[in-house]
């Protein structure tokens, strides 16, 4: 079916129905990331791939809204659509609400309230209203139209987490969360949240790409644990490990009844991490008080038992990493190597690992001037081959029993500029001296992300992203609320022990190369003193920094230390688990 | 009088008006930072002079709330008074407000709502409603006990600044006032900060200790603009200043009446710097806006005019500091000087500048172990004799026709430890590191705060207050909102070019030295390019740092260019206007 025919049928509907707009956007009942392909209607409706972006269909008009990263991709993809492109960020383009608003012939807005978060649901209720607008939030016509093509719900297996990996029992969490619950004077919280659900139960699914989660809701009390699962889902083992913790299973299509049959309560709700449809239910009968999620905030602290296994994870990953540099290096100019076949390698390095079980996002393999984009992606109808000159870029990660990983290196394959090396050399001086920072307790991300960027400001250059993201354990490689960026807005998490973030600055000169170093690090207590306590950072990736693309001339004595320091701790850990061949290179490489 | 008697007789008012209990604060109806004697009220019922505190009275007890710095203070200005003091931000200390809701007996709480913020009073009248208490904001008894003591309100003469001074006419500035309030969809603003107001009107006065400032309303609208004055503040100059600039005049009394005839408009209204009394007057028959003084965002940015007549009071005042460090270091161990006089002295340099008019904080004079009270004040009862030995600490400033300088320096005096040497160094490595700072736009202080910090933190040491405050031109030396820290909480104004902020970190060893270096920045455009616009900073303070005492070891080869360069940039401006001696003192100094 082309996407003119969907939209006539679509707009068939919306005439019935009474709705002069309607709004699809790329997300499932949980806020996710990543979303499964059951759920992808703006993709289904519009054409477009992209992960971020918004269709608003009228009567006369359709339009697309995404951001920088999109609009050539989206350009081609609406093609012969009639769908209007709406570019994100540019001067003058008004947000999808405003220019429903500025339409004055419009009466009724419907979307579907179990894909947006609460947080903009109650934007849009209070805009809409106040322009005179009807906000229908239950409209989902998706199946109407999409039919027996729609993909259907995944529904894989749930497991249980054994306290060697989970480090610490739900029913320890569960009464962590309590006592939030308690702190707040609220009874309960309704969890939608995929990871953080994942987490305090210690189970793990595999429903959404690279983030092991399954399709799941949680309601937990003082005294009850309700899990909302896919009957489907669940083994005969997750039924006794449940039963044993003394936690009720009810089918996942109940989640919704269940929110209307909870009364005279207070409940503790993050809007930013509820859908508005869940919401609004919860709402009527009840008293919501705002506030973050007790999940979020634990589940960023790793423990002992989870930074044990992150080290190893970690250090085992990362020989994969530079057993495949070094394939690269050396079979670069003998035999074909492109975008394509480069991942493949290094995923069959991984494939290698013990407790390997799938990427952690899809690699960024990325050849030459394709290194400049932010969010490259190469695929079978598009990709560049490897050439014995410039760089490689590839960042890329795993997701293990025990931890996942996220790493990028740029890698010399020839000839390089003396540009590019100046830009190398910075790049890895601002990752280094974030590495090497000693703050006191109270800090975040904002108060570190200058050490990163500093040495590349200095020369007029800057990266248009954070400097870094939290990483989950075992779960999605991008895990707020810890960030490292220097501008205001969003989650500012402060830093505590425990918490693992990417330390990952970069130089992108459009047309030309794309440099980006990522490690990983995990902040850990330095001293108790006097002025109060001091932390500082573990750095748990071990891929060496490569030789030929640094001028120690533009270090300074203490950059020099830091780099030989890391460089030499490489090889000590990584070189074990090499060939000769490799270690040999190694060493040359590292000293 | 004694403190005893006062309670006594407050007491007997107390029961009269039925009022469990009162709260006296430090301020003026204007928030101001420093206050004149007929505001200290507090200090005139508890006896206790620090700047911070607050003191609450009930039936059988009496409490002052204070902060860290006063703590040995207080114990020793309370003795004999009955009242008991708590120390603020101590384990287990409650709050003024928590302590009151705590005592059962307690049904009433009267204070002045003139005196506190209209923030702090909403945030009392909720606390005491829900606790089933009475507040009553109307409470003023100081006249009544205070009597024919009770120093008057200050009056002087306001003076019209020329343009040569202000840089831009009051109808310009008023305009952009008005556009702020056409922006917001507000009618009016009702200004009560004083310097905001003589700022917009670009007049001064001096009602204030160290604060240009005349006491002083003001009221805008799209058409009307009223300035509330003391009559005997008025001269026939300025009357006919105001009347050729269409500004009503009205006597500062009438102020608080005029609220009350204010009817059906939407006000815009900055809950932090207004007070509770006006802001409540204002919100009875109006619609209240909650938003920033947009007078504050405007005024920290300084014009090309008082940039330029910075640059030329900072040089000055640097010459007459420098001369002072070198009849410092001359004279120690051949003349008797102590805090009081070395204080004096360095007034004597500054009085003989033009245009100087008075200090802008009291100097802060500490030798030896007194350097390391953050807010030492030497007095006629309690100050030390400079040996020649160890380092003394001088933290100043002057209010000028062309500036508000501020600066401190730790000069040595004679044998140093080693260990000072390092402290000495690395306070003067993260000053000159932040001076050096290239950041874009959209950053605030708490993204630069580590570059001054890193050199200690690096190794476990931290100053306990901010790097860095905003500071006026002509006006307080203290200058919200922009600011530098690392600590959130508080306002965290974007760093715009034209923002004049300190840079000053510091080393304090309670009971053996303390080290504070202090440069004023000012913030300038350094780059625009594909990234965005790069910003960085001029210093202006010109006054050399003490060879003696670094370290050159310790330094990078980047920190000793810096270094260098601003001491050879010291020496080429200061010494044009040194005499022989001082001249051939200051280039071994910088060289």
């Amino acid at each position: 079916m082309k996407v003119t025919e969907k939209l006539k049928k679509l707009r068939e509907i919306m005439n019935m129905e009474g709705c002069d707009a309607c709004i699809f956007t790329t997300a499932d009942d949980h806020g996710s990331e990543y979303v499964c392909d059951h759920y992808k209607t703006r993709e289904f409706f519009s054409g477009f791939t992209g992960s971020n972006g918004d269709l608003l269909v009228m009567e006369n008009i359709a339009g697309l809204w995404t951001d920088g990263r999109y609009f050539l991709q989206a350009e081609k993809e609406l093609e012969g659509s009639g769908i209007e492109l709406f570019k994100m960020g540019e001067k003058g383009v008004p947000s999808i609400k405003d220019f429903i608003i500025s339409q004055k012939s419009i009466k009724k807005v419907s979307l579907c309230g179990r894909f947006i978060s609460a947080e903009r649901g109650k934007t849009y209720k209070k805009a809409f209203a106040e322009a005179g607008i009807e906000f229908d939030p239950y409209f989902d016509p998706a199946d109407k139209i999409w039919g027996d093509e729609r993909p259907s719900k995944p529904c894989n297996p749930v497991r249980a987490l054994d306290i060697r990996l989970s480090g610490e029992e739900y029913l320890s969490k569960v009464e962590k969360v309590r006592d939030s619950l308690r702190n707040k004077n609220c009874d309960g919280i309704f969890i939608t949240k995929l990871d953080d659900i994942m987490w305090l139960f210690n189970i793990r699914g595999n429903d959404i790409p690279f983030n092991p989660v399954a399709l799941s809701f949680a309601w937990i009390t003082a005294k009850e644990a309700v899990i909302f699962l896919q009957k489907d889902s669940c083994t005969g083992e997750i039924l006794d490990y449940f039963e044993k913790n003394r936690v009720l299973i009810k089918p996942y299509e109940e989640a919704y009844g269940f929110t209307e049959s909870v009364r005279d309560l207070k409940i503790l709700m993050d809007s930013s991490n509820t859908n508005y449809d869940i919401y609004t239910r919860l709402s009527v009968m009840n008293e919501s008080v705002e506030g973050e999620l007790p999940t979020e905030n634990a589940k960023c602290i790793k423990n002992e038992t989870e930074l044990a296994n992150l080290r190893s994870v970690y250090l085992r990953d990362s020989v994969a990493v530079t057993k495949f540099i070094y394939w690269l290096k050396k079979n670069i100019g003998n035999i074909h190597i492109d975008e394509l076949s480069a991942a493949d390698k290094l995923l069959e390095f991984r494939k290698e690992i013990v407790g390997f079980n799938d990427l952690s996002f899809e690699t960024i393999s990325a050849y030459g001037p394709n290194g400049a984009m932010l969010h490259y992606s190469a695929d079978k109808d598009n990709y560049s081959v490897l050439e014995k000159q410039g760089a490689y870029l590839v960042d890329s990660g795993g997701q293990y029993d025990g931890g996942t990983t996220d790493v990028t290196r740029t890698v010399t394959l020839g000839d390089i500029s003396e540009e590019y090396v100046k830009h190398y050399t910075l790049t890895a001086v601002g990752m280094l001296s974030l590495m090497d920072a000693v703050f006191m307790e109270g800090c975040t991300g904002r108060n570190l992300d200058i050490l990163a960027r500093k040495p590349l400001w200095d020369i007029g250059i800057d990266y248009r992203c954070g400097t870094g993201h939290g990483v989950g354990y075992m779960l999605n490689v991008h895990e707020p609320p810890c960030a490292i960026r220097y501008k205001s807005g969003g989650k500012d998490a402060i830093l505590k022990p425990g918490m693992v973030i990417t330390d990952e600055p970069g130089v992108y000169i459009e047309n030309r190369y794309g440099i980006r170093l990522e490690n990983v690090l995990a902040v850990e207590k330095r001293w108790d003193n006097e002025y109060g306590t001091f932390l500082g950072f573990e750095t748990l990736t071990k891929v060496p920094l490569d030789k030929d693309a640094i001028d120690r001339s533009l270090m300074s004595s203490r950059e020099l230390e830091l780099l030989d320091r890391y460089q030499t701790e490489v090889y000590d850990l990584v070189s074990p688990f090499l060939s000769p061949d490799e270690r040999e290179w190694l060493y040359d490489e590292t000293h």
